[in-house]
């Protein structure tokens, strides 16, 4: 039930030597996404402890080299492990011949198969789901074309109560209409309402990823009550002329979009080097929007399965 | 007058989180040369302090990822920061492909020239050579084409003594003479010998880099008398099988040759994972090769200046 992000890298383009480039893991539900994977992703994987292993769906943003360049070295690794699962590198289509390009010169003999989800950067759409979540890209605005990723957690079958299953002698086949959300009708024709034989069921969860990227009024309906949002803050938001000008956004943009949205939480990251500290950047941010975090290389955010209350 | 190596990365092909892939900086007389240039060198660069604008030249020994994944981003970062020097790249000529793909798809508008010199690796010749130094390229066995570097600095001018100049009056032109090792011709016909007007001259210094490859014996002449020689040691001399297997040596073969040609000092690294404490790889050179150190990440090494002594 883990819904979980551990920051990898938190710089902008020019990476520090306390903050890599840009790359996240998610873990939901046991199966880990990374997202972007700046120069030394392989080498933060294992200083915080993800197995790496676990990762086989890999999310590309944009083609700066600061969010791919690391991509070379993880899968070059993933072959001298003798990895035999595929990857799979969900990435705009434009990336191909690069992949192309390590394949024929760094990847012959590969242990195991790269497949290629290619995608344009124009509409909102669905590009990966399987049991426990959807993903879908958002066109965000910056010098190439960008998507921002939002995983959203599918409602889950519903847990039986241990003492309806006794009290009525259900059977397999009952259980499972149960667990949909169906009510059961006793042989005497009385019908139990669902609710009186299930645990009432989880909140789902979601995240939205969005760097790098100008900020603008749409994401405030496509982030709509989105739980843990990450947003780049490139810039303060005294260099708020310079952010447009290089196609990024300053804390204070984020934390009004988290706040116009109504999102549960806001990350803030992608700092550009220019800053000695980033205590102003989260200042400014937090005024707009207190439940704000400016993320180091190896943080963690959880989002705890919650149930949804009766009556609610 | 310096010469200092200092040593960016020590792992083998999968990095660790305390060793990063091959790269080192050799520092002659100021001049920063950049060796192979693995994942994350340029993180590397900043942690160790050396003033990556000083770098104008870079080796690559060859075209396996973990010697070669560090470049884009570090040449990405350059264009970043707003570098107009050239830099310059010496790498087997198979790695124009690569350079131009890098140059198509994420170098646009570079603020600075790549300048390439692609060699083969087929016999040992001069690469480059300025004021201070050549540099030589040394064929080495390995899965695909790998060169050594042979660093030798060049003879020094003599430096004049001060209390010659002034006992014989010397002009410029007679010193500019005298510093190249002629005797001086006082006006009347008196032959000065060139050993009383200059200071005894400085030993020139040499260095080579050698990795990833096996051990073979015309090693012995080619790196005769070397001052300060690093040598790839992937393996123990228990996993000798494997190191041939895969075109790599051990510690003890490393050390072996070090003996043989009388290198002044030998650096092993390029351990692979496998080994949780290379003490023991350290041990069976240092039997053979007792001046052998084993490099860490950071670690520098500097051969100070040295006067022959007069005499000899």
């Amino acid at each position: 039930m883990a819904f979980e992000l551990t920051v990898l890298g938190s710089s902008s383009a020019i990476p520090t030597t306390s903050r890599f480039p840009t790359a996240q893991v998610l873990n939901v539900h046991e199966r880990f996404f990374l997202l972007d994977c700046g120069e030394g992703t392989q080498i933060q994987l294992r200083r915080f402890s993800i197995n790496m292993s676990r990762i086989s769906h890999i999310f590309i943003s944009h083609l700066h080299g600061d969010h791919v360049f690391g991509l070379f070295g993880l899968l070059s690794s993933y072959n001298l492990m003798g990895r035999k699962a595929d990857m799979h590198i969900y990435a705009h289509r434009d990336f191909e011949p690069t992949l192309e390009h390590f394949r024929k010169h760094f990847g012959m003999d590969m242990s195991f198969d790269i497949v290629f989800h290619p995608f344009t950067a124009v509409k909102q759409m669905e590009i990966y789901s399987d049991k426990h979540l959807t993903v879908e890209i958002i066109p965000l605005r910056h010098s190439v074309p960008v998507v921002g990723f939002l995983f959203r957690e599918k409602k889950m079958m519903l847990n039986m109560r241990r003492e309806a299953i006794e009290k009525y002698a259900l059977g397999i086949k009952e259980i499972r209409n149960i667990k949909t959300g169906l009510d059961y009708i006793t042989p005497d024709g009385h019908v139990i309402p669902n609710a009186e034989l299930t645990l009432p069921p989880y909140k789902t969860r979601s995240y939205a990823f969005c760097t790098d990227t100008l900020c603008f009024s749409k994401l405030n309906t496509v982030l709509r009550d989105v739980d843990l949002l990450y947003f780049e803050a490139t810039f303060s938001a005294k260099d708020k002329k310079l952010a447009k000008l290089t196609g990024h956004s300053t804390s204070e943009q984020a934390a009004m979009l988290a706040k116009q949205a109504n999102a549960g939480r806001l990350l803030i990251g992608h700092f550009s080097t220019r800053y000695k500290s980033i205590a102003p950047l989260l200042k400014e941010a937090r005024a707009v929007f207190p439940n704000t975090e400016a993320v180091a290389d190896g943080d963690k955010f959880s989002i705890d399965p919650e149930r949804i209350e009766s009556g609610s």
